[in-house]
C-alpha cells in the first residue's frame, strides 16, 4: 500500500506540521513587508513613491527580519522533503510525531528569538535541534533504501 | 485510495501548474546569468577573467533580477507543498484549478512587472493574490486535519 | 496504481538521490557557520559577544560559501518537485537513474569547485548539466499531462 496515503496517521502528522511550518515561513515574509512599510525603507525605486520612503539596502531592522526569513528558507524546505521521505521508511508514530513537533516548535522559537532579539545561545539551540533532526531523517532515509537495494 | 494518484484530476492539475511554476522559477535564474554576461558584472573573481568583466555586487539591473528570483524562491516552494497538501483535503476540482491557475498567472505577471519595471501597485497585486492563496490553502489543510483527529 | 509507492524502483531512486542532495544542501549550510566561527565574522551583534568576533557583511570567504549555498537553494528544491513529478510520467528506470545520478554528482562537484575555488568553466559545467536536467524534466511533465488532457 502507498505510504503517502491520507489515512496513514504518519502522513497526517507530516501534513499538519508541514502546513504549520509553511504558514510560519510565509508569516515572516509579511513581517519583512510590514517592517519596510513602518520604517519606510525599500529595495526598489518604484516602491518609494507611494509610501514616501527611501531606497536603503542596509536598514538593520529590515535586514534582521530578512535574515530570519532566509534562515527559514534554508531549513524548512529540507524538512518538507526529508519528512516526506522519512515516513516512507516506516518509523514509529510516537517517535515521528515527537521529531516533527520538536522541529516545528524550535523553528517558531527561532524566529521569535531572532527578531526580538534574545541573547545567544537561545538562537543557536533553536537552530541546532531542527538542523540535527533534518540530518537524522536524511541519514535514516539513505541507509534504509541503500540497505534495501 | 491514495489522493496523490496520477489518475486523480486534482493531482494532474497540481502537477501541471507546479511544473509550469518551477520552469518559470528556473527561467528567472538564467535571466540573472544573462544580465551578468551582457553587463559584465560578476560576483566571483574567477568569473571575470573569461568575460572581461568586473566584480560588482550592487549593479542595479542585476540586483533587480536577483530580487525577482528571490521573491519566487520565497513564494513558489510554499505553493509546491501547500498545493500538494491541499488536494489531500478533497476540494472541488473547478475551485482548485481556479486557485492554481490564478497563483501561476499572477506569479508570471509578478516577474514581468518586477523586471521591466511597471509602476506600483501592479507588483503588489501580483504578489498579494498568490500570497493569499498560500495562506488560504495552509489554513484549510491545518483545520481539515486537526478537526479530523 | 499510485506511482509514488515505495515499492516502485523509480520512486526509490528518487528518494535516495533527493535525500543525498538535501544532506549536501544542509552540509553547506554548516560550512557557512564553521567559516563564520573560524574567521570570527558574524551578521548579528548578539553573535559577536560569545566568540569575540566582529559584525561584517562582506567577508569574501564567508560570502563565497553563502553564494554556493544560495545556488543550491535555487537549484535543488526545483529538482525535488520536478523529479517527483517526472517519475509520474512513467520514464524508463535506467534513463531516470542516469538523470538523477548526473544531477546529484554535478551538484556535489559544483559545491567543491565553488568553494575551493577551481577556475572556470568547471563551475559553469557543474551548474549547467543539472540546470538542463531540471528543464528537461519540467518540459516532459508539462507536455505529458497537457497531451493527456
Amino acid at each position: 500500500m502507498s505510504v503517502l496515503n491520507v489515512i496513514n496517521p504518519l502522513f497526517q502528522a507530516y501534513i499538519v506540521y508541514s502546513a504549520i511550518l509553511t504558514l510560519k515561513l510565509i508569516a515572516v515574509s509579511s513581517m519583512t513587508g510590514y517592517t519596510r512599510l513602518t520604517r519606510r525603507v525599500f529595495s526598489n525605486p518604484e516602491d518609494v513613491k507611494n509610501f514616501r520612503g527611501v531606497v536603503k539596502l542596509d536598514d538593520p531592522v529590515v535586514e534582521r527580519t530578512r535574515r530570519a526569513h532566509m534562515n527559514d528558507l534554508e531549513n524548512i524546505p529540507p524538512f518538507w522533503i526529508l519528512g516526506a521521505l522519512y515516513i516512507t521508511t516506516g518509523p514509529g508514530l510516537a517517535w515521528t510525531t515527537l521529531l516533527f513537533r520538536s522541529f516545528t516548535v524550535c523553528r517558531i522559537i527561532h524566529t521569535i528569538v531572532y527578531i526580538l532579539p534574545v541573547p545567544q545561545p537561545s538562537r543557536a539551540i533553536a537552530y541546532g535541534i531542527p538542523y540535527i533532526i533534518n540530518w537524522y531523517m536524511g541519514i535514516q532515509v539513505v541507509s534504509f533504501y541503500i540497505s534495501a537495494m
